[in-house]
């Protein structure tokens, strides 16, 4: 692969006790361009702005998807990615839905090894501290015809981050707006599902809550995802998460919580979760957790619902389930314990 | 206002008896940036590409909303616009629902002034030459994280159209895919809600349709859109189209086709057309006109339908109102008859 190594590096400026997420970039970025029907040889190239006509179809038509991965240091300074296959071939099935053409396994793998290399002084050890890693994909044929582009790039850059305090979290159940339709695009990853959703999770916050419980379009009766992350629920000791369907995203973490609850034998159902479930639990106390789960954050416990009005609170439990599950995750992502499932892919 | 003059005009290299849509731009475009919570002073630059860096939001949300209108020029010289007030109004729409900061419309009509004047060797004379006008906003800040961007790009920028011969256009309803849900972004221009169609029409373009007819995302049973089109139907007489909601493009040309029709006392009914009354209505006869409207194209006639793979033609109509509307729009259009609805408005 051809690399263009940057002779600036901008390390030294950066202080990482102190890291806004997604605002700091590393001192390189993978391209690739598809044009003229492939995929042209990609390269690393010093972190850098694009010079962008304004008629570039992205800004108009939206085709745009991407990840969210996560890369890890351990104390001996080896580097592990976690399930990174789930997120190319997750990538793909978006690429698909989105007329985007699929993009070469061998050129993602390769582009990411030697990005995290060259960037690894950009990875911290320590539990809490990664490098958030993230592929997209974006039309950028020069023309405004609302048709699929005929040129893409597609582009890694990545942002060193650091596990925050969460504050409470206190989500509101969608009872108007909703994230996606049966037959639409919810299912993928691309870039006009999150700006959909920002009107009312603004409209959610500004009535004290932080986050929305999205609830399917037609009933606004089933729960479909917290936020942009997936949900589980605790109720009388099992474990349920929603079935994933065309509206709801294949999460990662989603996916790695049920596989883990499996094998310890935790009580795990994947069905659809009502609303009135949710009350009629919360009010004669069956209802012991809920929590939303991605890379981010990997778990992110919720303190109460909202719904018509009324606020529900959530109890305060001892050992939450969503610590232990978060920790395994942990240990897993960060090469401190056995790795069950072979999960954990080292980079070298 | 600010305008910095190209000194090197590209009109001379442009055939205009040849033009594809979209990919040919005048000498200049309108910017004004988003900036610490406000709009900045706009100015017009000659027409470039723009520096942006990887992380810009509208990448990876896809905050981004724009409007299509055309200017067109009379045989005095004089350059009309139409209903252009409505444009305003529906991007500011569609700003509150992506969470976008709205655009004064004073700056909009100062910017579409001068720009149109310093490119009005561009718009070329004779019905069915219109120089298109693609004003539109996307999310500038460069942070990946998740929520509404902090700065915005508002551009406007024109490509010379000519109105071209359409094939026949046959339609797929849709039994499976869907545009919009309830509760969504699909009355908003909004560049996620196109880059959603590909897929879908690709699919049906296989199948040898041109375009897709929406139906609800819940049953299926009810027709929304055509394409990127509002649509018509004629069924005894009475011109139906379904009433806008928040899955449906409140389209101005869908309005002002109401609007003259109620006028001229033609029979009109805005309300929800089923699927099985066009099968109904095409099996006893009584189904006369089906077409798509929007600014791109006015009116576009469609000669069939495909529903649960059986093909209905659409019967071969002598002066079909399809085609008087589309005259009745194009003559105020090109202010070649009176303005009885004050829908012209002159630059100057």
């Amino acid at each position: 692969m051809k690399i263009q190594r940057n002779s600036l590096s901008s390390i030294k400026s950066v202080d990482f006790n102190n890291i806004k997420f997604g605002e700091i970039f590393t001192d390189h970025m993978f391209v690739c361009d598809f044009e003229n029907g492939e995929w042209n040889k990609p390269e690393i190239l010093p972190y850098q702005a694009m010079k962008l006509d304004p008629s570039t179809s992205v800004f108009h038509y939206g085709q745009a998807i991407f990840e969210g991965m996560k890369a890890y240091k351990d104390s001996q300074g080896e580097i592990w990615l976690f399930r990174p296959d789930q997120n190319i071939e997750r990538l793909n099935r978006s690429a698909i839905r989105l007329s985007i053409p699929e993009f070469p396994e061998s050129y993602f793998f390769d582009g990411l090894k030697n990005l995290l290399l060259l960037d690894s002084d950009w990875i911290k050890p320590g539990i809490g501290n990664s490098l958030y890693i993230r592929p997209f994909v974006f039309a950028s044929e020069q023309s405004i015809q609302a048709s699929p582009s005929k040129s893409y790039k597609f582009i890694i850059i990545c942002s060193p981050a650091k596990s925050y305090y969460i504050d409470e979290t206190n989500v509101k159940i969608a009872e108007k707006f909703s994230r996606a339709a049966t037959g639409g695009v919810g299912f993928a990853k691309t870039a006009g599902n999150y700006a959909a959703q920002f009107y009312p999770t603004s409209l959610a916050i500004e009535e004290g809550f932080q986050q929305i419980i999205w609830t399917d379009a037609y009933s606004h009766q089933f729960i479909e995802e917290s936020g942009t992350m997936n949900i589980f629920v605790k109720i009388n000791n099992t474990l349920i998460t929603t079935p994933v369907s065309d509206r709801i995203l294949d999460g990662i973490t989603r996916k790695s919580i049920l596989e883990i609850g499996n094998h310890l034998g935790i009580d795990v159902e994947v069905r659809p979760i009502s609303v009135d479930e949710l009350i009629y639990s919360s009010n004669n106390g069956s209802l012991q957790e809920m929590f939303g789960c991605g890379t981010a954050v990997v778990i992110n416990p919720i303190k109460s619902f909202g719904y018509q009005n009324k606020k529900y609170q959530l109890p305060t439990i001892k050992d939450p389930i969503s610590t232990y599950l978060k920790e395994k995750i942990i240990s897993i992502q960060y090469n401190t314990s056995e790795d069950l499932f072979k999960w954990r892919y080292k980079v070298s």
